[in-house]
């Protein structure tokens, strides 16, 4: 049960959102511009990926789950393969732009300052450009930001997975701003 | 200098801004409504403050100082003031309810799972209501997101911090979403 009464009994961010509409609706933008907006070299997948290994490193149970069914309904891939990501992208085979991006993603988890030059020009050797390192720093600091807000208020979230990998193709049609209202 | 090209030289999050007005937008949204909307029982001064003390413990130069000086602005206090918030504030004048507050935010900062019962229970008694307590929450994720963006892309802040003190009415004034263009 959430340390706040929130009138409703809906999971995760979902519950707050529900709660406090006018700042659901700022955060769910945020969401929808950095993980869905077509004008991205990054895929919706890859992005989704980002925030799924930010929300694991974080422990957000809830944001890791929801974001790792929506990741791996963009990318075909399931659980266990995005578990993999999560506890060792080295070893899988993302490509190296993308264990380039997920390395600066972890420094963010940490703190903006474990970000490094070493880091950064890794990537761009990679192939990745200035908008992508980019946006990578930005998703990550922004779960930051949400799984923190998700545990922060002690909010309740189904335990059984296939929950939201269920719930993932539905989510990928709508997007986030409707998320409040589902 | 930044890590990536951002082809402006205006400092911190609004060289970032400038760069990316698509999610400077929607960025911008959330420091309106956290920071600035009238619709809340917490005073603008004091949800800057939260702001404030939050970029200090995340090391952050530019955010601690924009948003001290704008909460130094409304509580009408000196650096020396909100140094002394952000140092310890259970040795300040502050009210038993803004010290809860602020020991909420602090756990935010850590994560989300380090905020306790005991000190959701404590603000209540000090009487803040549920949507402060929701509101002082999310004020220190949404900082944890922008302290991360800020440090995690390089940007570089002015030192002297009389800078931020003379640009503070203005910005009180202007408000956010104007800030990529100022």
């Amino acid at each position: 049960m959430a340390y706040i009464e929130l009138n409703n009994d809906l999971p995760g961010i979902r519950g707050l959102m529900a709660y406090r509409p006018d700042t659901a609706y700022a955060l769910n933008d945020i969401a929808e511009v950095l993980l869905r907006d077509d004008n991205n070299s990054l895929s919706r997948g890859e992005r989704e990926l980002i925030a799924t290994y930010v929300s694991y490193l974080n422990d957000c149970f809830f944001c890791q789950n929801v974001h790792g069914a929506v990741a791996g309904h963009y990318l075909n891939c399931n659980i266990a393969q995005i578990d993999a990501v999560k506890h060792d992208f080295n070893q899988t085979d993302l490509s190296d732009k993308m264990k380039a991006l997920l390395t600066i993603a972890g420094s963010v988890q940490k703190g903006g300052k474990q970000v490094s030059t070493e880091q950064i020009e890794l990537a761009r050797e990679t192939g990745a450009t200035d908008t992508e390192i980019h946006d990578t720093v930005l998703i990550a600091a922004a779960f930051c930001m949400f799984n923190r807000y998700v545990d922060g208020l002690g909010t309740w979230a189904p335990q059984d997975r296939q929950f939201y990998v269920d719930r993932a193709p539905q989510r990928a049609i709508d997007g986030y701003q409707t998320s409040v209202y589902k």
